[in-house]
């Protein structure tokens, strides 16, 4: 008999930040950003109350579907989609759509934290791939997992890009393989610099899941992401949610805002704030840890300190919490037992001041942690 | 090796009506009886926008998981509830929660369509109790399945309610045999006369997970539902959350409109709107079906009728859908191979006008399928 399903289950992190501290632990997003969506509610609960307040088609509203298709690429239709309650939501629904038990699954060491547990809560198993500053080393997959769940764009947590070229390396192999490719890319409009590559939706076409959502394009709160996929797969998954449909306000509400051509201009100040928190705490990491060595990211929320090997992050990581101060250990991020040397840092949340103040804070918990 | 998990997973129904027919399927809302909400989202979009449009507590917010702690039995506190996207998702949680593979669970014969394919996903099989008309025969009971699931306030799809003898026996027996009995309650308030016992809850105890939800007390647009169970099988349950945390606006537009003391009001409408349908509906098929039996319901959204044997009603429900009109035919409310000859009609959806006419439109069907 196979252990309990919930047995399997690693615990997972408290989403919410400790009471009085600098959160610089969740991918929350900066209050300043979140735009003002009363006029979006309004004709949602009126005009379109008898839609709103019902129950919801179980794969989302057809004209927000068809929209989110549009968005990952231009060859997709509405029934290449299916409207999540978030990306996490829309996760789950995959590994329920492709995982038996005994299963294996890669992802990169680091992975992002939250997938760990989701994956695993279906019994499957790890294989973790290196990653270098070009992204997944494809050179060194040599088996064939069910799937390979990535994070190309601005990666969780250290913020690289998978190139061009190692983007068509992966697709190459998971075709030659028969291996799906779960791409997972929330940060692809919270890019501070640069361009980015074709996603691997665009590049690999029906072999490539990809999850979405609006938590990071508009407000974590609406609660409405997706997965793009065949329309068969959509259509079991569909099947899959228990929810009766997701909520069908936040969805229209999500619509109006996209009407009233509101999203570009919500975009550039996204940019904006989290670029110059970006910034901020570069420079304070740089002035205050100057032990620590981080890559520069271009996009996204976090920033990755590798410490000085033997560094104890997990002891950085609570030195920091009784100094006040949220930040996640490292070794959250690895789903197979690796190393212990890194923290992240989110600036997604955090004033300046707080940034500054909590960076010095941080430095203060590394200290205390190396005698 | 066990089934892959997706292919255990039967079917569901869809959720929405065709286009243009008369829905009698689904346990829609009547959209006469959908609250204005424009000022509690109002409210929730400004005062509350840092909250609302943030990432939520994964258990639900606060506030409001006090008030489905009170509503549901007095002695319980907030941490006995977990807010979830409606009572669906509540009891997938809680499959998640108690059930391994080769697992029983017992359910009444006939019982609620949408938790069969739940319950089966989980690789369980079904135990089926008889009920007459004081609902659950506990004295059926032999076996000790995992959990004993059942809705005992205008059960669906039958509309009996279960008598206080019957609650205190099923207590009994699943406290003698350690046995977790799941309450599903949504109809609690939808009643048209009479008073109901006790809760199953109330009378229970900690050996009872209660499923709420306000699809049916406000809107099912909203989706908010709730487990209300044990301290320590609320914060596993949250944990098994892949959702981080159901809708916080809706959630916060609850509370503005529990706060602005509207609830005791809009469940006056809802009854008086859905006990005359149900009267409408009850008048309509007995002038047109005087071969069908039923039990006039005494609240909730549904008539189940008893054709005369031999009748099919699976084809009953295919003539009916060609006559435009959906209905569901009661072989779906089984959990194992059971008798065909009844159909489901919801009142809750439909207009007097539509209740008329599609009742005429059933009772050809009916006919139809005779010959």
């Amino acid at each position: 008999m196979y252990a309990r399903r919930a047995e399997r289950l690693a615990p997972t992190l408290a989403a919410s930040v400790p009471a009085g501290a600098i959160g610089f632990d969740s991918g929350h997003a900066f209050p300043g950003v979140l735009p003002d969506l009363t006029r979006e509610a309004e004709i949602a609960l009126t005009r379109y109350r008898a839609e709103t307040l019902q129950y919801a088609p179980r794969a989302g509203l057809p004209d927000l579907r068809a929209w989110m298709a549009g968005y990952t690429h231009p060859g997709l239709s509405a029934e290449h989609i299916l409207v999540t309650n978030g990306a996490k939501h829309a996760l789950e629904l995959v590994c329920r759509l492709l995982l038996d038990e005994g299963d294996t699954v890669a992802v990169t060491a680091p992975t992002y934290f939250s997938a760990i547990p989701i994956i695993k809560s279906f019994g499957a198993t790890f294989i973790e791939i290196p990653q270098d500053d070009q992204g997944l080393d494809v050179s060194m997959l040599s088996k064939t997992p069910k799937f390979i769940y990535n994070v190309p764009d601005f990666h969780n947590p250290t913020g690289i890009t998978m190139s061009i070229e190692r983007r068509q390396a992966l697709i190459d192999y998971a075709k030659r393989h028969s291996i799906v490719i779960v791409e997972d890319s929330p940060y692809r409009e919270v890019r501070f610099e640069g361009t980015l590559p074709p996603s691997l939706k665009a590049l690999g076409g029906d072999g490539v899941i990809q999850l979405g959502t609006f938590s990071k394009l508009m407000a974590p709160g609406l609660r409405i992401g997706w997965a793009a996929a065949t329309p068969s797969m959509i259509a079991r998954m569909a099947q899959l949610k228990t929810d009766a449909g997701s909520c069908p306000l936040t969805q229209r509400m999500i619509l109006e805002f996209l009407a009233a051509d509101r999203l570009p201009a919500h975009i550039q100040r996204v940019q904006g704030t989290y670029g110059s928190n970006r910034d901020r705490m570069v420079a304070a990491v740089t002035r205050e840890m100057p032990q620590a060595t981080f890559a520069r990211p271009k996009g996204g929320y976090y920033v990755w300190l590798a410490l000085p090997e033997g560094t104890d992050g997990d002891a950085v990581a609570a030195c920091a919490a009784a100094n006040g101060v949220a930040i996640i250990a490292g070794s959250k991020f690895f789903a197979n037992p690796g190393p212990k040397h890194h923290v992240r840092l989110a600036f997604s949340h955090a004033t300046h001041e707080e940034i500054d103040e909590g960076v010095r804070r941080v430095a203060e918990a590394f200290r205390a942690a190396q005698q």
